[in-house]
């Protein structure tokens, strides 16, 4: 049988950095490529124990179906935390939880993208929502990103000349894959752009809580007072990612429609890995495990910026996060960083090229993404170190 | 702001029987109207030592992040299960883990219709897979359910007169909601008819493992000699739903893009569930549990047949289940069962009309879906009893 795929789906492929990540699970490689939070990190042994008395004591909870909109006490808890960390508390939202933070976007570009509409991202973008929007037809527009966030000016332009955007796609805070964080005037200018055109912004913010640097910048939601803020957040990034489990606070119109989507995508997202997440919330003292994160990762940072500086090419620029997972690095002139990465794997090191994460990914970049936060010490440094002997192969 | 939301969403309502389940929580109420398998099944106890000793020992495998095709031991073994217990054992297909099953049905409807394209269902058929198609903008065509399989010449003409077919999806085997089990003629028939009009047939399999009564009959993916067959399965009723895992085996060509669909949906499926069923299969003697579910089933069936032939109105006609979970029940006259599942609420038992189950869910119906896998038997007498007397001022 020939199969004939639907128009949102035929043009889909797998994505280039996923054949990348499969060759990173090979121990002799060292691997820039990942978005994996660092492992030492994750409380197996608090969850070991967690688990075990939950699926002994409450086999029903654990193990029955659940409702769509998620368990209730994770709903409040996840509800607390955004209202103490990050100032949202709107009266007209509602907070669901999703199967990690990806699935909140995919259900709000069911939810509101017809084939052909508009879609804003920053450009460069995570290429998991890229391609969410892509999946249900969306013509993505990218507007450029500075190192405050994206440019207004073509942002205004973006808006004014294509009529059918629907949604603006925004990590306002330690960008993937840039690293940068957008600052609080150009959120106040972004959202008042969106209010003005009536676009939906959708605020990813899956790395809010790993600042290691800097001083805390309000989220774009907590200025939403006209409900035109989506709300993506996680537990992949302080928890742990394999247990799948995120939320999505948005204006309560758009999360029940957003319910009934996720009902025919999952049902719910599985019991066992939400009830970790609350318990292990209610128990310990996620602040203090947070802090140990951030304090991890700054250092990790410091280390890769450091190797940037001593072995790449002088004409290579990267950004200085205040926290999160990435660096983004430029090498400022006619490369093809896709090619560069081939010849990088061939030294056992990956990283992702930059047109991954561009709207039009098929014309080459001289840009790349850098991860610091999966690889020990050593390999960040041998792997800065080798790649800094690739491109100046190159440049 | 006002939302828009997409055309496909745009007439998506959350499910009437969503909100009978959320009564159904209450433990005042007699619930046949769920499709929960029976709690006191649950393998918690070697779940929590599983659980346990996974985060101990294997904290990056349960907690970082998986590959979207899902855990390849798992993979492994859902294979080498549905070789040995159905006789699927294509070399051109594939198998991929799924957020429980209903995942695998969203995912090829993702995969393969456009807004206005077909979807043949069984009538009655699964809301979860009816709302799924919907969701992308599909156009149901229902086809009546006979007591052995869906009606062939009705299918035929379906096929016939509608080009634009891209799915048939079926539940042979102890269908939902009818309880019926499509005979191995009629599977073989309805191969034939799909594969004349190139049709993917969608053989949803989740209740296949419960049989109670009568002989095994060979799944249609059995007989796939030509590609043209996506099975999906599920672990939900023989170990858990909570846990929300299942999976896809269909055409490898299929089940690539099928890949390419999940990654933006939720990046893979909840390691820890993964490895909870795959260690569960390889430590415990799975069969001689799933033996259990069978014969507590077998008596909850029977003991619901009984009730329902000493207090239903005799003009109330039932199916027989061999397996499965549920019993359909038809009034035989111009009754509306939604109006009558008002009542019934009144009393304290909740069941599903049969308009839910519907192509066209507008229309009044006469009929009606019981559960019977997750009730106490204390319960089931008397919640047939006490719905017995609701029907009969009706008749």
């Amino acid at each position: 049988m020939n199969f004939c795929f639907s128009d949102r789906m035929s043009e889909m492929k797998g994505s280039a950095i996923r054949e990348i990540f499969k060759l990173a699970g090979d121990p002799a490689v060292i691997s820039l490529a990942g978005g994996n939070p660092a492992p030492e990190l994750f409380p197996n042994k608090e969850l070991a124990a967690i688990a075990a008395k939950l699926l002994e004591e409450k086999p029903v909870l654990s193990l029955q179906y659940g409702v769509t909109e998620g368990y209730a006490p994770l709903r409040e808890q996840a509800k607390a935390r955004i209202r103490e960390k990050e100032g949202i508390d709107g009266e007209n939202d509602e907070l669901i939880i999703t199967s990690g933070g990806q699935q909140g976007i995919e259900l709000i570009a069911k939810c509101l993208v017809n084939e052909g509409d508009a879609v804003i991202v920053e450009e460069p973008s995570f290429i998991g929502a890229t391609n969410a929007f892509r999946s249900f037809g969306a013509k993505l527009i990218g507007v450029g990103l500075e190192n405050d966030g994206i440019d207004l000016d073509k942002l205004e332009k973006a808006l004014d000349e294509n009529k059918n955007v629907r949604i603006m796609y925004l990590i306002p805070t330690f960008q993937n894959p840039a690293g940068t964080t957008t600052s609080l005037e150009k959120r106040k200018a972004i959202y008042a752009l969106a209010k003005k055109h009536s676009v939906l912004i959708i605020e990813d913010n899956p790395y809010g809580e790993l600042r290691f640097a800097g001083e805390h910048v309000p989220t774009i939601k907590s200025m939403d007072t006209d409900g035109i803020v989506a709300y993506c957040g996680s537990f992949s990034k302080i928890i742990s990612p394999g247990l799948r489990v995120g939320f999505l606070c948005a204006p309560k119109e758009l999360v029940a429609k957003a319910v009934v989507a996720k009902q025919v995508s999952d049902v719910h997202t599985a019991m066992l890995p939400q009830l970790l997440v609350s318990e292990f919330m209610k128990r310990y003292d996620i602040d203090s495990f947070i802090k140990k994160n951030r304090e991890l990762y700054g250092k990790k940072c410091a280390l890769m910026l450091e190797g940037i500086e001593a072995c790449f090419p002088g004409q290579v620029t990267h950004t200085t996060p205040q926290g999160g997972l990435f660096v983004w690095c430029d090498m400022n002139g006619d490369f093809d960083t896709a090619e560069i990465a081939k010849a990088a794997v061939k030294k056992n090191v990956v990283f992702v090229p930059g047109s991954t994460f561009m709207a039009d990914m098929s014309k080459p970049r001289s840009t790349f993404r850098l991860n610091y936060s999966s690889m020990s010490d050593e390999k960040i440094t041998k792997g800065v170190e080798i790649l800094g002997k690739v491109l100046k192969e190159y440049v």
